[in-house]
Order: structure tokens, then sequence, then C-alpha cells
């Protein structure tokens, strides 16, 4: 393992971002997310993030110089086209406008259109919580998931993440796919000719299937929760689609064509001010859900992102360690001059 | 089993409660639901409720004369104080409001606080989807669920509701407990002294348990879908709850203090105008979503709502069927003097 302190990863993921073609705000967004992701041990939203995105720029699945276009739909809406761009760069440009929506109304929502979309949303709820507001997030994906009962995949492992802001603590976080595993986990089984445990996926005769090959062969994987979580993973198709006039997990597995690429799509996400819900001191308010959360720890309960506030911690300090062989290729792309596009 | 026209149960639901003591918008509103839960087949919110909303009068534990009180919170919330009534008076009082904000700004809160619970969540996300728009509603109850991983019961059974309307057709609607199943499914095995399976509950040590006895003995139930189910059980209680200025379900549980009433506490509700999230005709939109909606039934998948609307419109056609012992106890009540209460 390679270890580089987190000054030195955004140096090595910003110089291969900026010498793919990205302009300097897709740069510096995906460079705090992809770093944020290596510091908080989410290693599959980490570093090797680095050699996807300069993938797809080349392959041009994602416009590098998209300049996302915000518009002020309503009161309580402010929607931001992120014109093929990630959904990184069309957040930040949307995020000053809902946060002042949300202390202005109490609640706003921002829907972010036409995006190509990779990260997790935690980094998104987490910059909510910073401002003291409450934040959810959802998007579709691609159509790999059947809905409870189904035999056919018409659902995207579609996230589902909320913040809560605590005083002198880290935010209460949780960011969960609503497919019972990340097509990720599904895919290394079937790359190390493992099986993986019932409840994941069905086959192509929507029996249940502990082969990994048969869900890939015409089958499909499964939502956590049965038809709880089916139910859930649906109102996200519909609400950070449709409602937001863009893709279904359908609709932009199609527009993929086959390719392979990240996901095309929507997101949607809401902001609300605790401030503006009650009338009076919030303070009393927020202790009283801190005596909740607090009592998790001590009953054997884990708060979501407590191991990943501890990688934070420890990253500040040690930096963080990465495989020897991503490391190289992360060198290899940054000092290659084949990679390095001129500003059209 | 009895069998009783709607208009009927009406008449016999509403009869009871006004000899009982509430007031006509109590009566009115109750009835609505409680005939409603009887019409789509929820027998354990249908007639058998009018039962317990009496008793619940006449040993003081909700308000029957409460009458809401609406606050203009903020430009995009409603604030709606039920004064120790029932939720549903409180909904309803806020209803128009909350409608005209979600129009006006695209999306809007509202929040009802101190009122007693025991409605489902769907007629109330109806209610919106009747008028367009997409709801969502959740409360949380009485502390008798464990977080995962956890020994203690800190959450209440949490309900989630969520409806899309739908053109020409009946909403999409889901209205799920967070816990892995209702309260009175572990009761009634435990009556009829059988096991339950593994997933339901813990016993006091924080054993998997399948012997219903062990949760009521100081164990506790568990969540939908591990720590997902638990993670969204715990959104609920922080929004639902310390966000809008109410009791979390163990502050629920400790006001009452033992004597087995309906949880008092807020709920929130969501509402989103889908032709204020987009720009132009929504229409092709709510198509998209449509082709989604459509594909689950050819597929195997169930659409949540589907067994309710059959039996809403079998009901409508034939009646309901009750238990003619319920039906006995009902008209004791209906015709039992010593129910009659004189208004105060």
């Amino acid at each position: 393992m390679i270890q580089l302190s987190l000054a030195d990863a955004r140096t090595l993921v910003a110089t291969i971002l900026a010498n793919a073609g990205f302009s300097e705000g897709h740069v510096r967004t995906l460079t705090d997310t992809i770093v944020a992701g290596e510091r908080d041990g989410c290693t599959s939203h980490g570093l090797y993030r680095t050699l996807v995105c300069a993938h797809s720029l080349r392959t041009g699945k994602v416009d590098g110089n998209a300049l996302p276009r915000v518009h002020d739909q309503a009161p309580a809406i402010v929607r931001v086209d992120a014109c093929g761009g990630y959904s990184l760069l069309a957040f930040e440009a949307g995020l000053p406008h809902l946060i002042e929506k949300a202390r202005h109304n109490g609640i706003a929502a921002m829907a972010i259109n036409h995006c190509v979309h990779f990260s997790a949303l935690w980094p998104e709820v987490e910059r909510l919580t910073d401002a003291g507001l409450v934040g959810l997030a959802c998007n579709p994906s691609h159509a790999w998931v059947a809905p409870s009962g189904g035999r056919v995949p018409l659902l995207g492992t579609n996230p589902f993440a909320f913040g809560w802001p605590r005083p002198d603590k880290p935010p209460y976080v949780f960011d969960f796919a609503t497919s019972a595993v990340a097509r990720g986990e599904i895919e290394l089984r079937r790359r190390a000719g493992e099986s993986i445990p019932e409840g994941w996926g069905i086959d192509a005769a929507g029996n249940a299937t502990t082969d990994p090959q048969a869900i890939v062969d015409g089958g499909a994987m499964l939502t956590f929760g049965d038809h709880k979580g089916s139910a859930l993973s649906t109102m996200i198709e519909l609400i950070a689609g449709p409602l937001i006039g863009d893709l279904t997990s359908l609709e932009s597995l199609r527009h993929d064509g086959g390719a392979g690429g990240s996901p095309y799509h929507g997101e949607l996400v809401l902001a609300l001010d605790p401030s503006r819900f009650i009338s009076g001191d919030p303070a009393p308010h927020a202790a009283r859900a801190e005596a909740l959360l607090d009592a998790f720890v001590p009953s054997g309960a884990r708060l979501p992102s407590q191991r990943r506030y501890e990688a934070r911690a420890r990253s500040r300090v040690e930096g963080v360690r990465i495989p020897e062989q991503l490391h190289a290729e992360l060198v290899a792309l940054r000092d290659d001059p084949a990679m390095r596009v001129m500003p059209g």
C-alpha cells in the first residue's frame, strides 16, 4: 500500500482531472468528492474513481466543460441543468439558492437535471447539515433491480440519503442503496466464482438464485426489505425522475445503449430548516434529538456514519493508503502526455 | 358475518361517536377514516376502531372537543396544533393551507402537533393525490422497536406513506410501518401461544427470538430491512419529532405512563406540486411515470395498494362484512344510554 497525505491525494487527483480536460469547477468539485470518499474509507467512491472520470471524459460520456444553468423555478424550488456534466458542479451551483430558499420558506427543493452521476449522496447532505439544515437526497440509476414479486428489472439501485445536524458533533447521516447490495458486490463475487446469499437477486425465470452469473444473464437484483424497500425505490424513481422532468432508471439504461457508462438522469435534494418549523428556541428540541441519538451506542446499536467518521479522523492524521497498483495507474495517467487535452 | 352498506356503516359509527361526546368535526373525520379503512379491507383500522375511540374518550386519553389551531408558520410551512384531539381533524384543518402553499411554492410541509394518533396515513396522502399533488407523511409512535444492532427499544413502529397521482387511475400509494411487522401481529401470536418468525424481535438480552412473549417481557421488536430500515425509522423520529417540536416515540411512551393509550405526538406531511417542478407541460412526464408503473403487474410485481383498491371497488357495490360479535358490540354501544355524553 502507498500512503498519501490528503493534500498530496488532492494534488494527484486534481492534476489528472485537469490534464484530462475537465474545467476548473469540475476539477475542484470532483476532487473534493473523490478525496472525501477515500478519506472516509469508501474506497469504491475514492481515488479509483479518478480513472473512471478520466475514461468517461475520453469516451465522450460526460461533458468536462459543462456549465450548470441555475433556474429560479418556483419560490421553494431551484432547478439546475447540469447540461451533461457531472452532478457535483450542478449541486454546488444550486446549493446557495437551496439554502436561501429553505431558510426563507422553511422547506425547499433542488432538482438537478441532465447530469452524469457516480458519486455518493452523503457529501451533499453533509453540505446541508453544515448549514444547520436537515437534508434528503435521492436519485435513480440504471434499471438492474426487480420490484418485489416481479421478474423484470424496472428499478435502479436508487440511493436515499438523509442528514440531521447535531450540535458539536458530526451530523447524523445515512446514505444507502435501496437495492439489497451494491451492483459491484455482485460483480466481485461473479468474478471470484463465488456464490451470493439468497435475497440479493433472481434468475431470468424470476426464481431466487445464489449464482451471481444468473443475475447478469437476464436475471435481476432485488431491493432491500422486500416489498417495503421496493416501494421506497419506486418512490425514488418517481420523485427524482418524472417529477423533476428527468429520466427513470429504465430510460437511463436505454439512453446508455449498452455502453456501460455512468447513469445519466436527475437528482432531487430537499432541505428543511429546523429554526423555521417551530416558534421560539429550537435548542431544547435539538437536545431531545440528542437524547435519542446518544442512547444508540450504549444500547449496542451503531450510528449509520460512525465508521466513516472514524476513518475521517484517522485520515486527517495519517493520510490515506491506496493499493500500489492503483497508485501506479494514477501516476502513469498523471504523467502521460497523451492524456493532456488542450482546452477547446 | 353481518353485511352493512357503506351508508349504514357510516351512520352506525357516527352515531356512536356523537353519543360518546365527540364534536361534529371529530365525528365526521373519524367516521370518514374508520369507514374508509373497513371499505378498503384494513379491518385493524376499520369499524373495530370505533370501540377504541369511544373508550379513549371515556378514559380521558383524548379530547373529543379539541379545536385545532392553524398557524401560518413560514411561507412553505403550515403548523396545526391538534390540542390533544385526534390527528384527523387537525389534518383537515391544515389541508387547504398545505395545498395552497404547495401550489404556490412548489413544495410545502404541514406539521401537526399534540395529536392522539391511531389512523393509517394512506387516507391522508390520498387527499393530496386527489389534489394532483405528490404526498409524503410519517409519524413516530411508541418506542417498541430496537435500532439495528441494539438491545433496547428506542424507536416507534414509525409508518411512512407516499402518494403519486395517476391520470384516470387510483394513485400509486404505499403506507408501511418501518417495524418488521405491526405490533398487533406479535400480540395475536402471543395470545394464540404461537411462535413468530426470526427477524421480528429480540429478547431482553438482545438475542433473536421466535417467542412473542420474550418481546413483551423486556425485549424489543425489530425494524424491517436491517440497518436500512432502522435508519429510515430514525429519520422519522427526527423529522416528525424534534424537527416539528414534538415528542419522540420514547417520549410518547413515557407520556403514556403505562396506561396503554394511543401514541401522542406529532406528524409531518410534505406536499410537492408536479406542475411547479418543470417548465412547460407536465403531462409527458406523468406519461413516463405511467409507463414505469404499468410495467409492474405484467412483470409479476404488485402495486402497493392494489389489494386495497380491489376491496374498495367490491365494498362500494356489496358494502362491508363485519363479525357478528363486533356488530353486536357496536349496536350495544350505540343503544347504551350511559354512553351518551351531554355536551359540556
